[in-house]
């Protein structure tokens, strides 16, 4: 896997680019002088989190036959207080339209984060991840 | 921290936003029926690694009062052939101008990727990081 990431403005804006023609900005925290031009760093790392257990949910659903209309997930992610400050806890509430069993998506989404899931494995044990389902 | 990850597409494309206003795409793997609309998570897990480093590095370059014309990170991440397959060794290429001397260099980012980065220390402690300076 190969990605370039280049300072395109100073002092903190930086874009990532993966060789399919996809783009992402980040940028630094306001009080290191960042703009709110990009993605944090932690951002795109929570973010990540709840894009691969997506794809795994997602492709589950599909092979269930299950048409969905309605899929999104809020992440809500504590950092410790000191320096380095790493994820605590990455809390991750799935909403689903009501073409999804609620215990269904339990399950899949459980096999996905403990099974699957590629970035999950990548991070440090100490992270606690959580998540709940909402059916609406 | 809140961010919000929305499904745009059939079948795998998705919209991060975080509420400033930023957004980037992900999309699965074209084995898995993506269509390199947006970024696999596993690319933004190992852009986010180089993004936190180059914002510490970045920093204490403009507190040494560089004036750095040109600042790029290639990034080459080799994953574990199982499932799930976390990252096994994430190498960084960093590309400086010549406003910056290598022995410098060396010393901030192994200053950030040791003390400062906190998605360095959300990271397993099993990846191999490792790191290069070119100086163009």
């Amino acid at each position: 896997m190969k990605l370039t990431l280049q300072r395109i403005e100073e002092p903190f804006v930086m874009e990532l680019t993966n060789g399919q023609s996809n783009s992402c900005l980040m940028d630094a925290i306001p009080s290191l002088g960042g703009q709110n031009k990009g993605f944090r760093p932690m951002q795109l790392l929570a973010g990540s989190l709840a894009g691969c257990i997506s794809v795994d949910v997602l492709n589950v659903l599909r092979k269930q036959r299950i048409q969905l209309k309605h899929y999104k997930v809020e992440i809500d992610a504590k950092r410790k207080d000191e320096v380095p400050s790493p994820f605590e806890h990455i809390h991750l509430i799935f909403e689903f339209d009501n073409s999804v069993e609620e215990k269904n998506a339990h399950r899949i989404i459980g096999l996905a984060k403990e099974k699957y899931c590629s970035v999950s494995a990548s991070l440090s044990k100490e992270i606690k991840i959580t998540y709940e389902v909402r059916i609406i």
